[in-house]
C-alpha cells in the first residue's frame, strides 16, 4: 500500500515464469502485435503504443531525450517530486529548461502555462505530470496539451500512477507522448514502461537534425521494433512482456470504466476511515487522487517509527513524504490488485491500534465502521475479477 | 540455440513468479546486498557489482555515458556488429570516437591499440568487447586493459556472452567497467544487465565536471542504490532481480570452473559434429568462442529457408549472420542451461535431415557419432546440476 510497486495478481506472476522464447522469434512478434493493440485500448489511442524496456523513469527519459534536442526550450510544469526529476533529467540532457513551479498538493492553473508559452513562443516541448505520486494530485493535462499545441509545441505527460486507475484519453486529449509504469494500477511487476506516442511526435523524432543522444531510449527505434517490420533493436525483456500482457488482459477484462470506479470506491472508503481517525487529508476534493492518498501526520506521531511498525507488525508498506512533504505526511497507495476493501480495513485496523501508542487518541471501531458504510454505497464491484 | 536469449532453468522461472515487495523494503535491501556479493564472485571482483535495469545494451550505454564526457576521446576496438553499436552510441553521445576496425572473425592484435594510444595520448576511455557474439571471437581484453592504463585511460568491456561461460577476471585483469546480459551464459530471462565497476571508474564519475547526460543510466546513482546506503533511484525491477539471484546462485553452485568446462566440452562436441557434416567453421581454434559457434553456409544452402525449417519443424532457433557475415553464416549458441548434449544432438540430427534437401550431401549418422565420441572424452559434468 505504498506508492508502488503494488501487488500483482497470481495470474500475472504465473505468466512471468513461462519459458523464454527469442525476441526475434515470429511467435514473439505475434505476442508484441497483440500487446501493442491491447495497450492502445488502455491508453485509448489508435496511434503508437508499446513499452520501453526499463522503469517508469526510463519512459520519462526516453520522452525527454527523443522529443527535444539540446538547446531547445522545454517548459516543465512542476508541482511535485517527480516533476523535479524531469527537470534534473532535462538539464542533464542540455535542454533549455523553463520550470513553472506551483504549490505542491494543488492542481496547476493552466493560465500560468498559457502565460509562460506567450513568453517562450520558441518552446519545443511542454511536460506535465497527470497524477503526481509525491503530492497526490490530479492535473488538467488535456488543457495543458491544448495550450501546448496552440503554441506549436509537443506535449508529453507522465501517467505512471494514472493509467488504468482513472480516466485517461490519449487521442481525445491530443497527447503526444505518455509514459507509465507496469507496477501501479496495471498491477504487473515493475521494470517495464508502457507508452503511447502520437504520429506527430514520431515524425518529429524521425526528422530531427540529430538523433537522440540515447540509442537505448530512442523512441523511434523502439517503435520500429514493435512496429510491423519488427526491426531488431536491443534484446526485449521477454518475461516482463509476458507479465505485462497478462496484467493488461485482466484490466481490459474488468473494463477500464469499472476499474476506475473500483479505485474511486475503495479510496472513498479509505478517506472515510482516515477522517474517522481525525486525520487530516490535505489535498482538496477537486485535486486529489484515488490511487494515492496523502495523510498529514498529526503532532507527536513519528514518521519513521510509524512506518516501521506498520511494515514489521502488520506487513503493510506505506510511502514516506518526499521533497516538500518529507516528514510531514505518509502516502497510502490503493492501486490495481492492491485496491481492495481487505487492504483498506487492514490498514485502518493497524492505525487504530498504533496511533494511540503515539499519543493520538482514536475512538475504537469508528474507522472500520466509516469505511464499511462508505463501501456499502458503491454500485460497482470492489474487487477485480 | 541462437545467440541469446538462452533457456532458463525452471528454478529461475519459478523465482520470477514470487510476490512483489517494495524496492525500498528492508527485506529487499537484504536481497540486493546478497546478490551484489554473489555477482562479485561471478565477475571475480571485490569492487562494485550490481545490475543495470535494462538489456545488455543499457549496460553498454551506461558505460559510455558515465565514463566519458562529450568531446572526450574514446577508442573503440571494432571487430563485430556490437562494436559498431558501441560506435553509434558513442557518436550520439558526442564523444570523439577513434574507431580501430580490424577483420571480423579474428582476434585483434593489441599492438594496433598500443599504436593508436600513442597517437591519442588524450584518450579518456578504451572500449573492447570480450566475446563478440556476431563474429564468434574471444579477444585479449586483459592486454587491452593493460595498455589503456599505461596511457592513463579507463578500460570498459562487454562481457555479455562471456560472463559465466569462459574465464573472466575483473580484478586480476584490472578492468574498469564490464557489463553483461542476464540471458546468455547466466541463463536468466533477458532484461537486466549485471555489471562490475572499479573504484577508479566510480571515482571518475563522482568527480567529473558535469554529470552524465543520462540520469537513468548514471552508474554512480545505480551504485548508490545498490550500495550500503540504498539511496532511492528509479523503481528496481523486482522480479528480474529475483530471477537473476536464482540464476547466479545456480552458477555459483555449479562453480565457475566446472561451468566453463561444460561450455568447452559441449562446444567441442558440436564442432566435431558440424565438421562431420563437412561444414566449414571459419573462426580459428585460437580465436573462437565455445558459447557461440559460427558456421559458414555451404554453396546452395538458403539461409532464410534453413532457419525457418529449423524453427518450424524442429523448434530450434539459431542466429542469422549480422553485418559483414549477413547471409554467409549461421550462429549457434550453447549457453548456460542451453549448453547441454541434448541440444547438440537435436541440432545435428536436424541438420543431417535438412541439409540434403538443400543439395548438401551428408553421411547419415556421422555427425551424431562424432559428437558422441567427443563428449566421451570430457572429464567434467556435461549438464548443470
Amino acid at each position: 500500500m505504498g506508492p508502488g510497486p503494488s501487488s500483482a495478481n497470481p495470474r500475472v506472476l504465473r505468466a512471468m515464469s513461462l519459458p523464454i522464447i527469442g525476441y526475434l522469434d515470429p511467435a514473439f512478434f505475434d505476442l508484441l502485435d497483440e500487446l501493442s493493440g491491447m495497450l492502445g485500448e488502455i491508453f485509448r489511442t489508435d496511434q503508437h503504443s508499446f513499452a520501453v524496456a526499463g522503469a517508469g523513469s526510463a519512459g520519462m527519459e526516453a520522452g525527454l531525450v527523443s522529443l527535444a534536442s539540446p538547446g531547445d526550450t522545454v517548459i516543465i510544469c512542476s508541482y511535485g517530486y517527480f516533476c523535479e526529476r524531469q527537470i534534473i533529467m532535462a538539464e542533464r540532457l542540455g535542454l533549455n529548461v523553463v520550470a513553472i513551479r506551483t504549490e505542491w498538493g494543488k492542481s496547476m492553473d493552466p493560465q500560468v502555462l498559457a502565460d509562460t508559452l506567450r513568453d517562450h513562443p520558441e518552446t519545443q516541448l511542454v511536460v506535465g505530470i497527470h497524477a503526481e505520486t509525491s503530492a497526490g494530485t490530479i492535473q488538467p493535462i488535456a488543457e495543458f496539451a491544448r495550450l501546448a499545441h496552440e503554441s506549436g509545441a509537443l506535449f508529453m505527460t507522465d501517467v505512471v500512477t494514472s493509467l488504468a486507475g482513472c480516466e485517461l484519453e490519449f487521442d481525445k486529449w491530443k497527447l503526444d507522448f505518455a509514459y507509465s509504469g507496469s507496477q501501479k494500477c496495471l498491477a504487473a511487476p515493475p521494470g517495464i514502461s508502457p507508452v503511447a506516442l502520437s504520429e506527430r511526435a514520431l515524425s518529429y523524432i524521425r526528422n530531427r537534425p540529430n538523433p537522440p543522444s540515447s540509442w537505448y531510449l530512442d523512441l523511434s527505434l523502439i517503435a520500429d521494433y514493435w512496429g510491423p517490420d519488427h526491426i531488431a533493436h536491443h534484446t526485449a525483456p521477454v518475461s516482463m512482456i509476458y507479465g505485462l500482457r497478462e496484467a493488461v488482459a485482466m484490466a481490459l477484462n474488468e473494463t477500464l470504466e469499472v476499474r476506475w470506479k473500483r479505485h474511486e470506491a475503495n479510496a472513498a472508503a479509505l478517506r472515510a476511515g482516515l477522517e474517522a481517525l481525525n486525520l487530516e487529508l490535505p489535498i482538496s476534493e477537486k485535486d486529489r487522487l484515488d490511487q494515492l492518498t496523502v495523510v498529514k501526520l498529526p503532532q507527536g506521531v513519528d514518521d519513521v517509527k510509524l512506518r516501521k511498525q506498520l511494515i514489521e507488525e502488520y506487513s503493510i508498506e506505506v510511502g514516506r513524504g518526499l521533497g516538500e512533504f518529507a516528514g510531514e505526511v505518509v502516502r497510502i497507495g490503493l492501486m490495481g490488485e492492491s485496491c481492495v476493501p481487505a487492504n483498506v480495513f487492514a490498514l485502518l485496523n493497524a492505525l487504530e491500534k498504533i496511533l494511540p501508542e503515539h499519543g493520538w487518541e482514536v475512538a475504537k471501531g469508528s474507522a472500520i465502521s466509516a469505511a464499511s458504510a462508505q463501501l456499502a454505497e458503491s454500485p460497482s464491484p470492489l474487487y477485480s475479477a
